[in-house]
């Protein structure tokens, strides 16, 4: 292939029917409700998005990614952008779970993000002038290549992306974003999950491009009514998945985390079809043995 | 014509009456509900355009007009900007739809713009300086007509043009919009679906100028209905076909994918009558023979 | 009159006398609808602007004025900027009018701009670096005047004025819109209509700067109604013209095309009276034979 | 006074108390509704604005403000910038008033800026590069003190200013309209009538700059009311003059143009008080005999 | 300290102990409403904002502020940027108020900006090219010191700020206001009112940064109702103030300006209570002599 | 590491488990109530945000913290950025609170950023041209870090960060948040309030990047309420921290400052459940001993 081509002709049979997903199922999110509407989980090898605004939970999300890992004894890495690694395992503890033994015994590696950020001025007093701070997202896929390429881990997490990528509206977001999955995809294999702060106005509204490359958009709300907030989840997006399209309150609690609050109405379909709807009725056939589970008869 | 010129005078009248349109009729869209309220699918040789935030249907409305291909004995390319192709196969299968023998068969052609976008850092550690990403439009119809051109494929899906288009509000997206539609449809002489992914707001709002140069703009929509989300499509705009001006409800299924939920109000007027409208009662006469139907008569 | 000048004085007394809308009179639209309720339709000599988001019938009601002028005799020139002119003969003919006698007996002059357009990439494969593609505005008018001053053409239509003209928001939109009006004008002798692709929301809320320039601008809408649209028209100016204030609702049909569907409230006042108001019951004497009908005794 | 300085110190007592306006009392707006509320019309030597969309009547106003001159036997220069004189004076006939007699009895100057347009391309084809065309505003300030200076003009009307300031949104926007007032109050003693086209939404809620430095801003509507529009005048600002802060209705007829559809609730008072406040029944002392009006004693 | 210092260690004692605010007490606003519910004015030595669109009554306070001036016998220093001097003149007197005569004693000393806006164009015919016209905010502080330093006055007005100030959503906006602040508390020894006109939408959601560092914010809006216009005033910020935080209508009439139509709901508290709120009973200890009333026992 | 790394592997055990805020506890915020709601206070050595428009209650916030310290014995460092020292300490005293003693006797050290931005025009006539005023913020820190790291203080306060950080929307402002949080809790061992001025509509609205970073956001609104505004403080995020999503009412009273208004409804719990729901009777085990006090059994 020509360096300069935009294009490139179709891959062999074999490349296609040998895809990642359908070999390796899916894996289990953390958060058991997510799992049960969505037939199991992150389909494997495949790249996530967890967005909202600051304090909706997405760490915590990330964390219980983690646990379920250990819990199947996967190996994780945990790219700390936001927070530095013992916050991580501090809020953790705050929860009732326990990081440190797992970290000793190398199950999880932390990747730190905060000395980029704090090998600042403070350190050398006669050189204070403004260097280039924006990350270089080539540089990132480097550095996370370099240190996680041999780890053999099964799932990756980077709390968040915010930094190391270009802004919303950033003309050149969306070919950075395309960048980053599919080289995260291509070179390690493993189950990502990605978070984003949303920074204008609620994540409803606010949609960075990376969420036509990632193959599910998980969006955290907290959502007002009469002065008080509820926690709220929506699945914007699932590919090859069969899933409801509504939201869903849930809680956080310490030992459960989040949890859903209360059975999805219309749990196992694309669309949740009105009461009345003589479809409702219809036994559908199952699709694939292993990655779309029997539809509810009712 | 000299190079020069801004405009250039009618063709001769035979050019005139042997537009494409005319001599091919129309192609389903794959969708029988659309199909039904479109008098027969989409025009020969014009381009369509499918729009829509992450997670509306966009990528199973283009499998959906692949596999009406396929019924039709048609040659097909698919060109796959956000995703790899491998990954369009496998959701195509998580609905029910094996691609696969049709690959084989030469009957689907992928063109792949992975490559474009993972040939990065990770391959050479020591050179990650940030390299213009921009896709040029013109190299990127270079390529498309050297590898399409001589495949007389009848139908060309594009998944999705985000990355090959200048963004919705920059003032070249106007003119980049006219050149893609004239040059596809003056090169390769196939029906063409676009997808657009909306990423400012509801695809409601946000209007990219490609809407003006294409033949018909389809909008898929997640509207809120009390903490859950219907999907509606919204026909913004059909050229040379008369159809109703109603937002239609639908599902998306395995095996049957996308499928309108109810018969149309007003099916097959331009204009959606109040039910106590005396013309309503008029029978209009048929138009041409091949290309609109006769119109219900009530 | 100095080149430098920004001011000039006023005209002799006879150029004021004798301008052209007195001598012409007016001109049908080519929309019975529209012009019952303006006295008779468009002033002559003057430029009139039908705005509308994609989808909304601007074309449609480009080829109904231009068919109105088939109907009096008129030559008419059309530039066609989004569609090529076989696809407006297409679109003519799918409503049931046939466009191609009129082209064969030279009173339709169809000027093509999709050349200017499509002269790309795919013909020279090894040239494919971006030239400017920014239409400039004096030379589109050279080219018009070279192609259409010897016609003389009693109508012109531009369809649409976007990719010629800079976007709304930018600076020198202003300057550019005087500058096309001004230059049709005053060196083509005849009616023009223009027509405006709006791409930011809806077209009641985005105003281009050429509104301020033409004799009148006509807004059509899609209105969303529960679910459904209605195709609603509205005059926002119409210079000299005595019309009411309010949305028309109108239906696109084969055959009849735009088609107003009741009498309007308020014919024939620039204010929509209430019905209690005792000025109702005034008699207004004529005030031009010719321009401003007699006004409705009640 | 130093050129450099950004402050001079107080003019003397005799410069304060020959203000023009004091002297010369106020002059008929040409609208006896807006006389009527504003005790006698605009005050003499300041300078006003005319704001609203395209189709709101800013034009018909000027016209207005014109034939009060005619009638007050004052000579007026009018200003074209969006229309050339000839239609200015077709459309006056529109509505039952003849300019001519006055054009030719010298009692109107019209400085017409069309030919700063429309000097453009057509003429010379081979010369079609853009030159810059925004327009100086020191420029214009130049050219009608050439053209005014000596004609005595007791009225000036520009309509309307958007070509010759930067936009709204412009930081150099205030400097210049700073700079255009003051010129124009300093160097020609009459009354001004500026226009001012609003093309970012509706006038109420773009605000130019400009309005902090005029003497009064009158904004004109078009509101919707159920698929009707009535027109509207708000008069947002009026220095040191007692009126209401109410909207009113209005109509354009031929013959009376723009005419106040009915008594306005509270005229003569700044803020229109609530019917059950005891101090409407206060009976407030005249202020000065000429310029404010004694109050209504309920 | 040494020049390139960001920070500077704390005052000593003395200084401290030493401030203006507490020594001087407060100072009348002109407005007795707005005296009754801020414990007497303004604080001595302090720095205000006024804000609101135009028209909404900021230089009638500004007039009031220096009329209570007069009355206490204070000079005072009105910097004119607006309007002339003369203007603001006859605005007062127009109110029933005549400023000449302590113009004549010398105890209000008008500085006029006008001139460094009007010493232009129509002068010097030959000489149009635009300087730049952005005022240095630096130089227009040097020559307020240069005038105003020997004045000893006790109040300053500047009506209005923006032509001095960068936009509120300029970058720079930020530094500049605290230095304008910071330079007139310092070097100049008076309270000082600014205004600042919003000239986009509300000044409820214009917030200019300069907010920050001023002592008390004061928005003066017009509220539409049902399509007549309330006057209202909020005050946003008060600092060292117990003061409600509810909007109070207000009327303009001659003699007595700007007058609060009603006794304030909860004067005399930072927060409205609820009337059922038992702590409404509770009786506070009066905090400080001078500058903090006892507050109402109910 | 390299000192180009962007990532850096894990820290040791050690450093995990030895993190600041377990072993030092919580401290309390100042206002009881939020002490309350929050099991203590803010966690040891962390960084928390205060933001909200002016005259919302932010500087108030600081000094209660700021007295809080004083009642523990802790050194604190108030960093001025908004105000002198000297309004500092007059506003604590206007509330009833005296300053002065803790300055005197080293307990408070006062950092004054007011003399870089009055370092200016005023004192140096004849130098006036614009010097860049941009705050540089590792200057800043490196400022902060020579007054205050021997001091020892356990508390520091800046109010405001606006003029040390880059405005929300710009680019660079998600790295000098990341930047400032990280430099400030790695050299300087203190737990930190920061204050932020919200300029763009409600803080509700705008979120600044620093959101992401810090352990904790309160935000602090008045809410209109029927042309009344009520105070009302909203936990928008609170790391490691079992607390409620309401929105709670305050009020500021002279000795009180800060009152929350009524007992939070779901005191003890990440999220406010409804009445009923069964899960509220289950009791939860305490998580751990020290930070997360036992849950309400109801």
């Amino acid at each position: 292939m020509n360096r300069e081509d935009v294009l490139e002709k179709q891959p062999g049979k074999d490349e296609l029917s040998g895809c990642r997903s359908e070999q390796n199922g899916r894996v289990s999110t953390g958060i058991k409700y997510l799992d049960d509407i969505t037939q199991g989980g992150f389909l494997c090898g495949r790249t996530y998005l967890v967005s909202g605004t600051p304090g909706t939970g997405k760490s915590i999300f990330s964390l219980q990614f983690l646990m379920a890992g250990l819990a199947e004894g996967d190996h994780s890495v945990y790219v700390c952008v936001n927070e530095r690694p013992e916050d991580v395992v501090f809020t953790a503890k705050s929860l009732g779970w326990d990081l440190e033994p797992a970290v000793s015994a190398g199950k999880i590696l932390f990747l730190d993000m905060s000395p980029f950020f704090s090998r600042s001025a403070v350190i050398n007093h006669n050189r204070y002038e403004r260097r280039g701070t924006d990350v270089n997202i080539r540089k990132f896929l480097i550095d996370l290549d370099k240190y996680a390429r041999n780890y053999s881990a099964k799932r990756l997490i980077i709390d968040s992306i915010n930094l190391i990528m270009p802004g919303t509206h950033e003309s050149r977001a969306a070919t950075a974003a395309r960048e980053l999955v599919i080289s995260i995809e291509q070179y390690l294999s493993c189950t990502t999950l990605l978070t984003f702060d949303c920074w204008k106005g609620s994540g409803k509204n606010e949609i960075h491009p990376i969420e036509s490359y990632v193959s599910g958009v998980i969006n955290l709300q907290l959502v007002e009514k009469s002065g008080c907030f509820d926690r709220v989840m929506w699945l914007k997006k699932v590919k090859a998945t069969v899933v409801g399209s509504e939201a869903h309150k849930f809680i956080i609690e310490p030992v459960d985390g989040i949890t859903g609050l209360r059975a999805p109405a219309a749990n196992g379909r694309l669309f949740a079809r009105e009461p009345n709807d003589d479809r409702n009725r219809i036994v559908r056939q199952e699709v694939t043995k292993e990655h779309t589970a029997v539809l509810v008869k009712e």
